[in-house]
């Protein structure tokens, strides 16, 4: 049983109006390098925001008065503190370096996922408006051309509570169930499982993070190839809810 | 750029006294899979745990008050409460049907990491005393036997704050840093990375996850081949610290 995780090279610097999926395709083809069917792409969602025009100019931000307080408590630039405002639903924790929010998605993260890297200077660049909706529009892109059953995931690298350090997860999903629920399989001794959702999105989102880097090395685009639970979870209606936890179930806020 | 998940076939059930990193070494020779130099070895804790001998006995176990009290709170066996408390530091919150602590080992996740999944009726498995060490000397063994420079990653799978789903996690490391430091790195745009922290030993845990499975399949060894920083990252003296965070700054307790 062998997985891969398999970089495409040659995706060119992604621009407003661009469209993904056809780059993709054409990336892949450039290196002669065959979609198959189960193929799970996962796409990092910088490329994605900027191909949806999904940039803020920090000079067009208007700063209201929460964003003021709250930049005086993070040392944070007001207008990136407004944008975090703008971006969520609920203000979980500020800190002396940090914002963690909800963001209008449902993630719980840092600063509401906004970064400035691998922007032009001078923007933000929030996650995409509707990380499974774009997701979707890969996917079928890429079906499309292809007539292959492909899955797309939309990843973020992110960090965590108690632990150290950023993973990659999944913000979008078109094509598979975030979740894998494994309830009633049994373990080597015929008992059931203790253990019995996966989150197979974060986890294959984590898997491309190992090739696709977060710096200059420029592969935002991963296939991973012959994951076993594709055809299983295969589903064109899915999208990243399940993997969200329902703030009346976090027993952290 | 390709990384490869391989399951190593053939690896029998582990029992007490079993010397890990032999059986992986013959399991590899007998499907004609060469060992190659900055391999990835995941291997799931539970195989290493039973191997150390690090089962409970249920019937052996003697109750506290303490235990009855946190047993009433989450419908949990006594029993099985006592060994979290043995186990833990710190019990961090407590609900109706969970129990967060911090572990001896500085591990903040559910149930001490204890599970009965894939062991013996009538026992229970902490996780491994020293899961660096049990990394280490399974390292040290696949090395001599092979004059290779490879990695070793104890996982383990846990869920996680904010979202839902279990994602595979490093619980000790051997030849590899835990975390990538790439504080002065640049974006495609020349500016500093801000994720500059990624919890590489977690990433590769996860990926490990997507081929590993929980259930029955018998595949507790997967061979992580091709990754670039391995290189990098190599280090015969790392351990799974870095990865934790210390509780001054955890803000969520």
């Amino acid at each position: 049983m062998c997985v891969k995780l398999i970089g495409i090279k040659n995706i060119p610097m992604i621009g407003q109006g661009d469209d993904v999926g056809t780059i993709i395709i054409e990336a892949a083809k450039s290196e002669g390098l065959e979609i198959m069917d189960h193929d799970v792409f996962v796409v990092a969602e910088t490329v994605v925001s900027k191909a949806e025009g999904n940039l803020i100019k920090l000079d067009s931000i208007e700063v209201s008065e929460q964003a003021l307080e709250i930049s005086e408590k993070t040392s944070k630039d007001p207008r990136i503190v407004q944008t975090i405002i703008d971006e969520s639903v609920e203000i979980i924790k500020v800190g002396p370096n940090f914002i963690i929010s909800e963001t209008k998605h449902g993630f719980v993260c840092a600063n509401a996922g906004i970064d400035e890297s691998n922007v032009e200077t001078g923007f933000l660049k929030p996650i995409p408006h509707d990380s499974d909706e774009s997701a979707s529009i890969i996917r079928t892109t890429i079906e499309s051309a292809t007539g292959k059953n492909v899955a797309v995931i939309l990843s973020d690298t992110q960090g965590r509570p108690f632990r150290e350090g950023a993973v990659g997860v999944a913000l979008g999903v078109s094509g598979i169930d975030p979740v894998w629920n494994r309830q009633g399989e049994t373990d080597l001794f015929e008992r059931e499982l203790e253990t019995t959702t996966i989150a197979v999105a974060d986890e294959l989102a984590s898997a491309a993070s190992i090739v696709m880097g977060q710096a200059a090395e420029g592969l935002p685009v991963i296939i991973v190839r012959g994951v076993e639970y594709a055809e299983k979870l295969r589903s064109t209606t899915s999208n990243i809810k399940p993997i969200l936890r329902p703030k009346k179930f976090d027993v952290f806020r």
